[in-house]
C-alpha cells in the first residue's frame, strides 16, 4: 500500500470522480488528498460550527463544557469511533471589568486586557506613575527595588515572522514581565501586546508569577496605545506619566475541564497508535477560530479522508484537548491518563489556518528513507523539507513522553499573531483554500504513517513548539 | 504672481535649497508646494499632537473643550493670527456600558457600540427575540406592527469605494434604520457597522429619530458579529434566536462646544477672505487621527505654507469646527454667527489622511479658465481633472450659504471606512507621504485661490458631502 501511495503521489493526479466512483477498491490515499485540497467541507464544517454554535470557549468555563458537548456530537455525526471526554480538575481564572487610562498630563483612555492570572486591582483600581522600558533587557536592567510603587510599561515590538519564531523573542515581556517587574516593586505591569498588527484589539495570554511571588495586576495595551503611550513619553520632557488601571479579575479555584477523544480504529488495534492533537479550549476574547477550532477541524478531517482509502493499519487517535491556553492542563491530564501508552507518532495542528509551508519531524536524519517518502508525498502541496528538527506542539506531551515520532507540519504564520488571543480570532479569518491545504497535507502524511508495519527510527526531539 | 506661479508649476521644479536661500524674494508658490511635498512636517505634527496630548473629543465634553485649548496653543505657536474659541451650547449624549450577548440557542457575547442618541436599555438591559433584515430595503418592507417586542437587526453591507459613494448607499441603515424599526414596534435595533473592514472594533455614529418619536435603543455589531449572528440564522432552522442587550448611554442636555478659528491676514482684508474647514471634535471611540485631527492639520499646514510664498491677497481663514460627528453643530453655529460675511471659496478636508486623487468644483463649467489653471498646477501630485460637481464638506455651511465658490479635493476614500468612527481610527494609520501630498495639493490650490483678485464664475452647488 505504501510503495503505490508514494508512486501516486509523485503523479499529477487527475484521475476522474466518475473513474474514482467506478472503481471496486477504495480510491488510493493521494487520490483522497488530492481531492480533500479541491473540496473538503470537514474541515471548515467544524471551525465555522464550533464558533458559531458555541463562540469562546474559555478552559474550565461552561463555555468550554458546551465545546466538548458540541465536539462529541461533531465527531459522533462524523462517524468516529470510542468518543469520550476525559474530564480533570484545573484552576480557573476568569477576566472581568478592564480599564486603564493617562490620567496626567495626556488624559485619554487606553484600550487594555488582562493577561491570565493577573490579580485584581479591585474595583476602584489603582492610580500610579508609569516607567517606561522600551525592551525586556531594559526591565531586566532596572535595579531592584527601583519600581516601588509604579506601574512597569514593557513595550518590547514583535515582529512577524513565517516560522513564528518572533513569538520567542518577544514573548518574555508576557510569560514572565509582570513577575520580573513585579520582584523589584511595581505594584503593576502594561506590556505593549505581543502581536504584531495595529489594531486596538489588545492581546491576552497567560503570564506566570513563581510559586510563592505575590500576582500583581498586569495587562496589555494594544500596539496603538502603546505606541500613543510612547509618544507621551516623547513629549513628556520628564514630567511623570500618571495611569489608572483598573483590572477585576477573578479566581475561580479549581473547576472541571476536560479532553475530548474519538478515533478511526486501525486494522491492527494492538498496534501503537498515531496520535493528532489540537485544543477545544480558547482564549475568551475571539471565538477559538484560528486558535484552535481549525486545528481541531484539520486533524478531525485528516482522520476521516484516512479512512476513506480503507481502514488504516494503524488506529488514528484524535485528542481535542481542553485547558492549552492556560496551561496545558488537558495534555499533561492525557499523558498522565494514559502513561505507558505507546505512540506511534505525533502530529499537532495550533498554528492557525494558513498553508503549510514546510515539514519538520525528529527522525529527518536518523530515518531518511521515511523521511523522504512523506517529503515527496507532500512536495506537490507546496511544502517544503527541512533539516529542523521538530518538538511537538503543546499538546503532545504524551507523544513526547512516549518516545513517540514527532511530526511539525509547519504553517505558515506570517499573519498569525496578528489575530492571536485577540478579539479578531474568528471565523472570517480563515482562508477556505488554505484550510483545505492544511486537510490534503495531513491527510497524505498521517495516511502514509498510519498504513506503516515497521517502527520509525527516531533521533533527538528538539523544543516544543 | 499667479502667472508666475502657474508657469512655475508647469515645470518640474528642481530648485536647490541653497538657490532659494539666496533668492532676496520669497519663492515662488508652486517651490513653497513642491517642498511640502518632500518635507512638511506641520500636519503631522498637529495630528500626532493632539491625538497624543488629548485623544478622543467628544463633542460637547470636558475632552473637546481641552481640544480647543490645545489647537489655540498650537495656532498660536504657529503664528497664525486672529485666533480665537467661539463657543456655543448644543445637546450632549455619551456612551455608558455596552454589551450584547445571545443568549439562545447559541449562546455567546457579541461586540457591540452604541450609536449616537441611542436610547439606554437601563442597566438590567433587555432580552427580546431579534429579526433579520439582510437589508434596509427588506426592513422598509416589514409590515406596520410586525416587530412589536423584538430587536430589529439589519445587516446591510458597505464595499469600500475610492470616492466614498458606498457609504451612501449603506448608510441609511445606520442613520435611520432604528427609526424606522421603531415605527414598526421594535423595542432596539442592531445593525452591522458601515464600515469595510472585518475587525471586532465596531463603528459608531450618529442615529435620527424624527421629533416626537420616542428614541430606542440602538448599537452597531462589528462586522465579524453580524457575519456570526447570519450565521445562526442560517443554523437555527428557525428556532427563535434571543438576545441580551445593554446599552446606558446618557443625555447630559445642553452643554458648551465651540469653534476655533485663526487666519493668515491678506493684504487686502476687505477682500473675501478663502475658508479652509475642517472638524476638531472626534467620536470617543478612537483618536480621531483620520477624523478629523488630520484634516485640521492639513489645513493648518496649506495656510502657513501658502504665507511662505509672500503674504497672499486674500485673508486665508482656518475654521476647526466643533461638533461635526453630533448634528454638525460648530457648522451652523458659524455660519450663524458670520451670516452675511462673503466667502470667495470654501475648501474643507474630512476624509481621511490618505492621496488626493481628483479635483472637484463647482466652478467647473463656468469658470473653465480658472478650473483649468488649477487643475494644471495640481496635476504633478497626481490629481486629476473631473466633471463632478462640488458640493463641499460639512463644516462649510457659512461658505455655501454665501455663495462661495466650492471646491473638493477629494482624497482616496478606499481604506476610510476600515476605520471610520472605529477605536482604529488611531495616527499610525496615517501615512505620513500622503499626508504630505494633500498638503501640497491644498497649498498649491489655496495660493492661488488666495492670490487671485477676480471674481470666480460659480455655478451649480452640489450635494453637500
Amino acid at each position: 500500500m505504501t510503495a503505490r501511495t508514494l508512486a501516486l503521489a509523485a503523479l499529477p493526479l487527475l484521475l476522474s470522480t466518475a473513474a474514482i466512483a467506478a472503481s471496486p477498491r477504495p480510491p488510493a490515499l493521494a487520490e483522497v488528498a488530492d481531492r480533500a485540497l479541491e473540496d473538503d467541507k470537514l474541515a471548515w464544517d467544524f471551525v465555522e460550527g464550533i464558533t458559531t454554535e458555541v463562540g469562546p470557549r474559555q478552559a474550565g468555563t461552561e463555555a468550554e463544557a458546551r465545546g466538548r458537548a458540541w465536539a462529541v456530537k461533531w465527531l459522533k455525526a462524523n462517524g468516529l469511533a470510542k468518543i469520550a471526554i476525559e474530564p480533570y480538575q484545573m484552576p480557573t481564572w476568569v477576566r472581568g471589568e478592564e480599564r486603564a487610562e493617562i490620567v496626567a498630563p495626556y488624559a485619554q483612555p487606553l484600550r487594555i486586557t488582562a493577561l491570565g492570572t493577573s490579580a485584581s486591582t479591585g474595583p476602584d483600581g489603582l492610580t500610579a506613575e508609569v516607567v517606561y522600558f522600551p525592551s525586556y533587557a531594559a526591565l531586566e536592567a532596572a535595579p531592584a527595588g527601583s519600581l516601588a510603587g509604579k506601574i512597569a510599561f514593557i513595550s518590547h515590538d514583535m515582529k512577524p515572522t513565517q516560522d513564528g519564531s518572533g513569538y520567542g523573542f518577544a514573548g518574555p515581556a508576557r510569560w514572565t514581565g509582570a513577575a520580573l517587574a513585579a520582584s523589584k516593586g511595581a505594584v503593576a505591569t502594561v506590556i505593549r501586546s505581543i502581536g504584531t498588527e495595529n489594531h486596538r484589539t489588545p492581546h491576552t495570554g497567560g503570564t506566570t508569577f513563581p510559586e510563592g511571588v505575590a500576582r500583581t495586576p498586569a495587562g496589555a495595551l494594544s500596539n496603538p496605545d502603546a505606541d500613543n503611550l510612547e509618544r507621551m513619553f516623547a513629549r513628556a520632557g520628564g514630567q511623570p506619566i500618571t495611569m489608572k488601571l483598573v483590572l477585576t479579575p477573578r479566581d475561580l479555584g479549581r473547576t472541571e475541564s476536560g479532553n475530548v477523544v474519538g478515533e478511526i480504529t486501525g486494522r491492527d488495534p494492538k498496534l501503537a497508535p498515531v496520535l493528532l492533537a489540537c485544543h477545544l479550549d480558547s482564549w475568551d476574547l475571539g471565538t477559538g477560530a484560528i486558535d484552535d477550532g481549525a486545528g481541531c477541524g484539520i486533524a478531525a478531517a485528516a482522520a476521516k479522508h484516512v479512512a476513506k482509502a480503507g481502514p488504516p493499519l494503524r488506529t488514528v487517535r484524535v485528542l481535542f484537548a481542553g485547558a492549552e491556553e492556560t496551561g496545558l492542563w488537558g495534555s499533561k491530564a492525557y499523558a498522565a491518563a494514559h502513561k505507558g501508552m505507546p505512540i506511534y507518532a505525533g502530529l499537532e495542528s495550533d498554528f492557525g489556518a494558513d498553508r503549510i509551508w514546510r515539514l519538520d519531524t525528529n527522525f529527518t536524519k536518523t530515518d531518511p528513507a521515511l523521511y523522504k517518502q512523506l517529503a515527496q508525498a507532500v512536495a506537490r502541496f507546496g511544502v517544503a523539507p527541512s533539516q529542523e528538527v521538530a518538538g511537538g506542539g503543546a499538546d503532545l506531551n504524551l507523544a513526547r513522553e512516549s518516545g513517540a515520532a514527532i511530526l511539525d507540519l509547519q504553517q505558515d504564520g506570517t499573519r498569525y499573531f496578528d489575530l492571536h488571543h485577540t478579539p479578531d480570532d474568528t471565523l472570517d479569518k480563515i482562508d477556505p483554500a488554505a484550510l483545505r491545504q492544511n486537510v490534503a497535507v495531513w491527510t497524505q502524511v498521517v495516511g502514509i504513517l498510519a498504513n506503516r508495519a515497521e517502527p520509525i527510527e527516531k533521533g533527538e526531539t528538539g523544543a516544543r513548539r
